[in-house]
């Protein structure tokens, strides 16, 4: 994200950790209150099916900011603005972790390239559409003055996927495959922002030529393998430290409390070198999961678990609370209040321009990553790609705070243009996230009734001759035990792995894991373990 | 804790939660990494029973600001300043939280009277004695201008024993009973403080009366129910919303969230209305742990036991580094820099009538204790007595923010005097913390070198007629779960329990506890319970 630009700006040694100063206890109180209150709805809401929790936590806060409005009569409804600085330093970190620590390892990586095509390339496709289609249909629009620089950042910012509405719309163990490529892609996507974010600073109009996009490239290149490999580094540091030290040996408080400090320190030391905090953590959380969790004590495995998603859940259910409060702000308002109509068509072209602009790239990049594949049970059907398509429309807390940094000075919208942008980003955050949120639900379980059982046949293939040499790769943990990858059977053709390189590359990376890694830095079959525990309950859930 | 009339100061509807625009990445992680180090170095420590985690902490603190005053120059000491509501907010409510969910509720109430005794009328006793004495013997040694109101801030600041340190070097498994009395004292203190910091707003030294001293004790007792009731009330709500919704069924995630969150809120909302957020978080802690904790799934059960326990884990530990960090502000060292000897003094004066203050009331309402029970295993010795003096004498963050709120505008110390007394009590924060932490331990064991063997004996007393029927109490609970207390054995004498009012107290609350509370609230042996799981065993430890 942009953040590293914000936080270049924040960062300064003054009376920095006493900034609660101003903190009042009455919102605090507040939103407590709040949060519970959508803790037990959500709950009372479980069984309806297109509803879920983030959008009762965005209309409880919409309702709320219409009582207090009513209440102060409009004056105190700067309670609502929305803080760029609290949503990255602290509510999308643990979201993010937290995704990375459950995800579906084997899943994710199998669909690696799919991913990494969506995420970097499509977000550039999607990026120059809304730019171009801004520039052509609101430069006459009489809206203000607003720059190249303005249409630049409009692309960044309604090209960004938000990862958090994913997590809410699309569910992992019902369609694995399509949760790992939407989400997936809204990881990577972060990434390509900062670049884009940095290409824009820098951008001269009148001079492109191939250079300026190679080091763009590189530059993508750069950031998402430094970022990446920040959050492998904090997370492997984490895990040699505590079989090193076997910390659980003293206390289990030691053990949890190091791996939400170690997981919290890479992303805000990512944050710090301007890379992507998002992807740092992300992966950060899947190391984790993959070695850190296996040194830990049963306690911890068990509090980790569910202490992580339980700091996500409030932060998801905080977060939507707080975008439904800050609609209701006034004052980003009355520069539209004599125009609504010219609001809403501004609105209504973005948002075409969005799902224009993500139409553009899953369909064709879909059909390329099909060519590669051999299988056609491994291809993304159409009916799959019109669920991509639409799960990943919505745009949220990403999205806003990327407006603000652009269309903001210290909190206020001063110029005419730039008070249209917020409460145009606003209005389609809202928009996409209810009318996309609600709809999400029912169309997958429209497109693909049967996804949950297709899917999961889908990735272990039982009838192709793949499946035998991934069976083994995943059965064969349970006697990787005794310290090499040798025990594994070397598939007897190396045609058929070099035609699958997804496979080729996890099965060496198999092969270095167990023979290097895990002795190293612990993990499954490195650490004792007791059979018939809760713990391994839990542990057959994950991976 | 006088937070409250620091809390009413900031309580505006401003720009409220965007407060964290001006957090700066480098310090946060600055802060996160020394917590790792501090974790690592303290679990390498654990072997040597004379250090502890807090002093680790504060040492480090101290090298990081020495490091980076050298490092700046000087300038940027202003990262290290305390910030009150940093730890009224954020730090305090886990740590105290916690330590009444992990209390022996048993223990603690059984000492409740004594414990009351201190915690009201010692806090009283040492107050005044710290007052007359900074009086008499401060007022001429040209410090400045420091009023009435100055000494009456000096009585309460001094007399505020801080109950996190009392966690710090007493062990609830080994000193149960020193462990309830001095940390409860320390919580009841809480309450005393506020009354006190009340009257001292309002006082006028020339009127004082018996309508005065009955208002202050009708205060006091007003404070005390109405802070401990909210506290309670706020437990039986997340207990009977858990228990009524079986929220378990969906998420463990909601169950857990719903505690952490109720219990935030029922501190932020004493803290709102003025009262003891300290007693009332702790109660709710306590209430949590009777009824909520039982109504949850088991994998909630591990998760909240050591979740809470990391919370406070890690608030303790940021709170001593950050003490340590304070320390090395130099503004507050300017005006004393040309007078070292004056405050050093200064500082020696304080700490003997902390001294003296403590001692003023631990010997004379011990032997008043002692003469309200029968048996001799009941009495606190003299042995103890000099423990429980010892072990309440560290002052910590209470007193820093009280002092700050009493001595600084707006984070400046701008009097000669007040630049004095900051610069007093943070000395006396970091020797009684350093200096009287590192003793304590050595010498628990040194006068109860079987301490542990002989406490808990104490406390079950094989060979009384009461241990009858308290055993009954403590091993009937399994078979109380068919729902009524009427399977008790009700003792034999009435007068007996009449000459324990305590145990007839503890006797009826149990009839009323299974007869009313559990069925309503839930608890143990009111929901489905499976024998031979982790829980059981962790439940073992606890209670």
């Amino acid at each position: 994200m942009a953040f590293g630009f914000v936080a270049q700006q924040f960062v300064r040694l003054g009376k920095v950790l006493a900034t609660s100063d101003h903190a009042s206890v009455v919102s605090i109180n507040l939103f407590v209150a709040l949060i519970c209150g959508c803790i037990v709805i959500g709950h009372l809401l479980e069984e309806r099916r297109w509803m879920n929790e983030s959008i009762t936590a965005l209309v409880i806060g919409v309702c709320t900011g219409v009582l207090i409005l009513l209440t102060s009569k409009g004056k105190s409804s700067h309670i609502l603005v929305f803080s760029e600085d609290l949503f990255f330093i602290y509510l999308l970190p643990p979201i993010i972790f937290n995704a990375g620590f459950q995800v579906k390892k084997k899943q994710f990586f199998r669909n690696f390239m799919t991913i990494m095509l969506f995420g970097a390339v499509g977000t550039l496709i999607s990026f120059f559409i809304i730019f171009f289609g801004a520039i052509a249909l609101l430069r006459n629009m009489d809206i203000g003055s607003l720059g190249i620089g303005d249409f630049l950042a409009i692309g960044a910012i309604f090209s960004a996927t938000d990862s958090v509405c994913t997590l809410q719309v699309l569910n992992q163990d019902e369609t694995p495959f399509l949760y790992s490529l939407v989400f997936g892609e809204g990881v990577v996507n972060d990434a390509t922002s900062v670049v884009l974010f940095n290409a824009i600073q820098n951008f001269n109009p009148v001079h492109i030529d191939a250079i300026i996009i190679l080091k763009i490239v590189a530059d993508f290149s750069y950031l998402f393998l430094s970022s990446t490999l920040l959050g492998a580094f904090g997370g492997l540091l984490s895990a040699y430290i505590i079989k090193k030290l076997y910390i659980g040996r003293h206390s289990t408080d030691r053990e949890v409390a190091l791996m939400i400090l170690m997981a919290y320190l890479s992303y805000m030391l990512t944050e710090l070198l301007n890379l992507s905090g998002i992807l740092t953590v992300f992966f950060c959380g899947i190391v984790m999961s993959h070695y850190t969790w296996h040194n830990v004590t049963e306690c911890s495995r068990v509090t980790t678990k569910h202490a992580f998603a339980t700091l996500s859940f409030i932060a998801e259910t905080f977060l939507f609370l707080y975008i439904g409060m800050d609609v209701l702000d006034i004052e980003k308002w009355k520069f539209v209040s004599n125009s609504p109509g010219k609001s809403l068509s501004v609105s209504s072209i973005l948002l075409g321009l969005v799902l224009v602009g993500r139409a553009a790239f899953v369909f064709p990049l879909s059909f390329l990553s099909n060519l590669t594949k051999n299988s056609p049970h491994q291809r993304i059907i159409f009916k799959q790609q019109v669920t991509i398509w639409w799960a990943g429309l919505m745009r949220g807390a990403v999205s806003i705070a990327l407006a603000y940094n652009q269309f903001t000075r210290s909190g206020h919208t001063e110029l005419r243009g730039n008070a249209i942008m917020i409460t145009s980003t606003i209005t389609i955050v809202l928009f996409s996230t209810v009318v996309f949120g609600l709809v999400t639900k029912p169309l997958v379980s429209f497109l693909l009734p049967h996804s949950a059982k297709h899917l999961s046949s889908m990735s272990s293939e039982p009838s192709s001759p793949q499946s035998l040499l991934s069976s083994l790769l995943e059965h064969g943990q349970g006697s990787v035990a005794d310290g090499g990858g040798e025990i594994l059977t070397r598939p007897s053709s190396l045609r058929m792995l070099l035609s699958k390189p997804t496979y080729t590359v996890h099965y060496y990376w198999r092969k270095f894991d167990d023979a290097f890694m895990r002795p190293v830095f612990g993990g499954r079959g490195f650490v004792p373990f007791s059979p018939g525990s809760p713990t391994e309950q839990s542990l057959h859930g994950r991976i």
